[in-house]
């Protein structure tokens, strides 16, 4: 297949989703709106979302009928970014080669808008009238799902022991808490996510757990290895932050070799959870292995 | 009736189902609960808890059956003090006498334990298994109630403006704008939540809304106040807090008099829409006046 044409169609259908979402900012707090559409809309390779709608069309289910889990996910995604550069967390001034939200905005305004785009994922998941032949009970397991990844026994607690452990001296192991935590819960839920709505059963939605969990910590140890030999040009950022700020990382840990053996081993047994699955998981294999080489 | 036996046996249910909600802190992660719990367990009033169950029992609803969103919305309500608390919004050092949460765990991790707040009230929301006797449709539209009221067309939106009109003159109508926004449209949800889970018809869940949005503006114009004239010990920080920041308050624009005013309309008008209630809404009737007589 071709996945580069594939991912161009899945992206243009996720921002155009998007769009419909965010109003023109408008009122006395227009503000803080225009603050979270500039992160969203800042060129965002969309990734949870393609992996939201290719977990549906992989059981079955209608990629649109999840869009608005799709979007959801983009907006917890975008403000973790927000939350991440600011002073107090990453302290970044670039991000996707523009300006980082409180450059822009100021710092209240960006941690405002972060909060903002969080609030309004669960909003848009929770509004029945956007979905199509998909079950309440469906749509409440799926916000239940999400909110766990993204919380402190996901997201949050992997960004909190990230932050905490700059600078130390750590064991493997921690690496990949962190890792798995801060970026693999998310895109795990976003593939188990999308096949619950496309109407999994739930051997189904395990295998797909399994696979994005895979993916998810493979995708953050190819962030490592960017961070380390990307360009500087494509990623949009300078690189070497992650060692300048002395963070936790693969390479850092494991040095490249065995990252980038570790990286590949993650990809193929995600891979091997998708067996069940017919031709229609096929972009979410190609997907895994797109995830480790890519080059932002 | 005894509204302040009332109060204590409520907030004693809902603290007992708020230490359910949260465990011990326990793995790599565990500062952050500990940051989310030191907050949460800092002996706020849990008003918007209350609220809700009262609004449930208003219209014959069970109070116990509503609590994951009575948690949630204290959850909620907690994660907006920390962040307001960090010195890049209000920067404030004590809260309830008490170090704010920036003070003790530090400026990273008590955003984290904000966004973590803020996530876990819609996983607690959205756990069928918590329920009793509720329909998985109006859960989703209390989420999306809650959602839409601490979002940017609510507490988030009243923030914004909020932060960005210190020190300047403004319009009394800006100043309505904020405190309907950044503290009305989660007091007005919570009372609305608690009713449709309650199995309140549509008439009663508008004039829920309209008593809620009315005793919640209420409610800001007696902090202002409180904070011009309260006293330090029953407030558990320094009072007059407003005015060095050049905050936006009704004090400010309208003066003593005016806002005193302003409010016992609020109240009485409020209470004005609880007419088509029985004598199951005479906790509501009475909150409503316990709001602007309150000394913290």
């Amino acid at each position: 297949m071709d996945l580069k044409a594939y991912l161009k169609e899945k992206r243009s259908i996720v921002d155009e989703a998007l769009e419909r979402v965010f109003p023109e900012p408008d009122g006395p707090a227009a503000d803080v709106v225009r603050a979270m559409r500039y992160s969203l809309f800042a060129g965002g390779k969309r990734l949870r979302p393609i992996l939201c709608i290719a977990g549906a069309e992989a059981v079955g289910g209608e990629g649109r009928a999840v869009l608005p889990v799709a979007c959801a996910l983009e907006l917890i995604h975008t403000y973790s970014l927000i939350h991440d550069d600011l002073p107090v967390m990453d302290d970044d001034d670039l991000r996707r080669g523009k300006p980082t939200n409180h450059k822009v905005y100021g710092e209240a305004v960006a941690l405002l808008a972060g909060d903002g785009l969080l609030t309004e994922a669960f909003r848009v998941m929770s509004r029945m009238d956007a979905y199509k032949d998909v079950k309440p009970q469906a749509v409440l397991r799926v916000i239940s799902l999400v909110a766990e990844a993204a919380g402190y026994c996901g997201m949050v607690g992997g960004q909190t022991v990230d932050i905490q452990s700059e600078g130390q001296e750590v064991e493997p192991a921690l690496v990949a808490f962190i890792h798995a935590h801060k970026t693999g819960a998310l895109i795990a839920a976003s593939v188990t996510a999308g096949s619950i709505l496309g109407g999994a059963d739930e051997d189904q939605v395990a295998a797909m757990s399994a696979y994005g969990e895979n993916i998810g910590l493979a995708f953050q140890i190819a962030d490592d290895i960017l961070d380390v030999e990307g360009d500087r040009e494509a990623m949009g950022k300078d690189v070497g932050g992650d060692a300048q700020k002395r963070k936790i990382t693969y390479p850092g840990v494991l040095g490249l070799e065995k990252s980038r053996e570790a990286q590949k081993g993650l990809v193929s047994q995600g891979i091997g959870f998708l067996k069940r699955f017919d031709h229609r998981a096929d972009p979410l294999r190609y997907l895994a292995t797109y995830i480790i080489e890519r080059k932002r």
